[in-house]
């Protein structure tokens, strides 16, 4: 790589990265001290939410001025992040066209495809010319569009009724309409405005568009979305989804920038839920006391039963709710997968099972560690890993499923939360096999 | 939402759905029979896997037809995927110059940026006007460029010296000089040729753009990027960690594509290492055998402290591991996450220990469940809960660091992985707990 260390943009990720970790104050000293272009370009670099904290020491004009170089989604972004009298103060500062652009923007809930666009694009009549399309751009360009790689062909009353590519518009003649060229509107994809954006997402990952109309129920276009938002929603998704799989609620900030006590209620909740559930162990256990106080080795293989329908289970769940994120299976095929997961239950189980008992079987001190009925223990431990196996693997891949019928994040089927209705229900399926292979033996 | 019910991107969406179930005879039926629009839209839209399924049921004739559609990085993706004879029948078929091109673009391997790019784009020279640059990049437009978005300004020698927007090129006055208004080479971000394609999303994602230049080591400009191939990368990515989390070696398709076995293979395997792993709490448990023969009611609160180490430690691992995934968190953080999640799982655990002794302090029948000295096992119980949960949460934070260290993939560190650990020395740590607290006692 031919060294970029003069760069621009290279000093400006060097920055970010070496203020990591300034104080405050020392940030704050820091910033004020660049030269203007590096200011800006570093601005631009941050996310929102830094945006929003670089605005707190800055006086009221530089905010406006740098307020001002972000596309109008960022902008709207940033307007967020700010307390509600920083943002009125910013608000009032805009140009009139802007304000208005801006609020209408704010009106919409910050996750749906709404809260994302721009509602600056390119626009065009269908009885244009190609000549006159591309002198009409040309002056629009002109108002801070934030892409001009497609445009939108609306009638007189903001209907949508087709688009093109500035590709189409290069390569047609000069005097052919518009009309003639344009991708009409029931062949476009758009997407409605208040759509959740992890579909919208899904829809710009499986169509290959670098932006996408917004329309609203009666077909009006009300803005663009462009692909480099759907990478960020996309990053947000799927860190949401791995945390829940890990067993806590889904944080909103870097690890780094969240607040202590905000990441420990997060941590703390499900912790405890999963301990309650996790108490009906010692509940069960209790019934098999007597059992444990007969044979006292069948206290040794407790740990590995449950643990491995643990393992199954969040195989099988992670498995599976990151299948359903991508719509790799949907709902219906719900009777596929089961049949699919059985199978393979059975079969890991089976696997498992048999190493299990050869594990107790070729130990070298079986007889002084397990007694004389080293075989029938065996047995046991064997055939509880298979029934064990099996239930954690249904569980965790039928679970998702059950949550995403009745409307829930199928995400909240997490690892531990798996692994805990499997210890209950693993603890009966041992001690029930322990009854039937060791009963008037060891029991 | 307006119908797009008549839209032909709805009607191949539908295709695609109503597909999956079909046999390979009856997909091959229908494809043959669809209007040659609709294949050719149909056709688009598959991943390479499904384009090169379509491949090995067509005509050849066909297959150089739907071929030549893709833009150039996608055909690459395509014959990457094909049987080496198919691959060969088809490169033969191209024209001479698409040939040289894909024979460069295959040199590279597939998950590094050289093996992503599009060697085709817009090429402009310093010393040209704005107006015969436009001129030219419309006659460069004909020749099927992936984008026009940007264009890039190559010297005599292929190196790239600078870029513009389509934008910027619009926006100039006519007369005015190309290198006048390009950014020049040092403030371009440029990225490396062999580059990981998993750090080549980071450079997108942290960055704005919608294309990146590819240059060799001697800054020839080799091909571009563009952000839609990134989007696939990211989910890949993301996908591929979420399956390690889970505890299985990553998939290389879709769940219901994968076949039975590999999908056992990728299970078995981690669930083998872990099983072997937590016999080792089969052994750790035959040294306290004789504990629980003298206090079986020891038993009854193995699975409530092991799973609560286990799930502390999900945890703390899935999070470290995705931030360690986005770079939110970096190796030379290890210490600021020690300190944090050290005051975290101490926090957890305290609060964990409370709740667990309360559980056995308040129950209902608590003496005749738990014995006379009910204070003294619950205080194991809850002593034994600090050290477990802060044990998982230490373990299940460092781990990923540790493995990052040495050059291994963090996401390794799966929950059940961490759970493995934490469930054997969690054991260590409740009987010696009980040693302290009950000697003498009950023991």
């Amino acid at each position: 790589m031919v060294s970029d260390a003069d760069g621009l943009d290279q000093r400006v990720d060097e920055l970010i990265e070496s203020w990591k970790a300034l104080s405050p104050k020392e940030y704050e000293e820091h910033f004020l001290a660049l030269d203007k272009i590096t200011a800006q370009e570093f601005f631009l670099c941050l996310s929102s939410t830094d945006q929003a904290h670089v605005f707190t020491f800055l006086p009221p004009k530089f905010r406006t001025s740098l307020a001002k170089l972000l596309p109008l989604d960022d902008l709207v972004d940033l307007l967020q992040e700010l307390s509600p009298e920083e943002k009125n103060e910013l608000i009032t500062s805009l140009d009139n066209w802007t304000k208005t652009e801006v609020n209408a923007l704010l009106a919409y809930k910050e996750d749906v495809a709404g809260g994302l666009m721009n509602s600056r694009y390119a626009r065009l009549r269908a009885d244009m010319t190609v000549e006159e399309a591309l002198k009409y751009l040309r002056a629009q360009t002109q108002a801070n569009l934030e892409t001009i790689y497609y445009a939108y062909v609306i009638d007189s009353n903001q209907i949508l009724v087709g688009a093109l590519t500035l590709r189409e518009l290069f390569t047609a003649k000069g005097n052919e309409s518009i009309n003639n060229i344009m991708t009409m509107r029931p062949n476009l994809i758009t997407i409605p405005e208040n759509i959740e954006q992890e579909e919208m997402a899904k829809i710009f990952a499986e169509t290959e568009h670098l932006a996408l109309p917004v329309v609203d129920d009666s077909g009006k276009m009300k803005g663009v979305i462009t692909i480099d938002d759907v990478v960020d929603v996309l990053e947000e998704e799927a860190t949401e989804d791995f945390q829940k799989i890990g067993g806590m609620e889904a944080l909103e900030e870097p690890y780094l920038k969240v607040h202590f006590f905000e990441m420990f209620k997060k941590r703390a909740g499900w912790l405890v839920v999963l301990f309650a559930g996790e108490t009906l162990t010692a509940s069960a256990m209790t019934h098999f006391e007597d059992q444990i106080a007969k044979a006292v080795l069948l206290a040794l293989f407790i740990p590995l039963i449950i643990s491995s329908g643990g393992n199954s289970g969040s195989q099988a769940s992670t498995l599976i709710v990151r299948a359903l994120a991508l719509d790799e299976v949907r709902l219906k095929d719900w009777w596929r997968v089961f049949v699919r997961e059985t199978f393979s239950g059975l079969l890991l189980g089976l696997f498992l099972g048999i190493i299990g008992i050869m594990r107790v079987f070729f130990w070298p001190n079986k007889e002084s560690l397990y007694g004389h009925h080293y075989g029938l223990v065996s047995l046991t431990v064997g055939v509880s890993l298979i029934g064990v196996v099996m239930l954690g693997t249904l569980t965790g891949s039928m679970l998702p499923f059950i949550l995403k019928r009745f409307k829930l994040d199928p995400a909240v089927a997490s690892a531990p939360f798996v692994a805990t209705i499997v210890d209950v229900t693993g603890l009966v399926i041992y001690f029930s096999a322990a009854k039937l292979f060791l009963s008037g033996i060891l029991l």
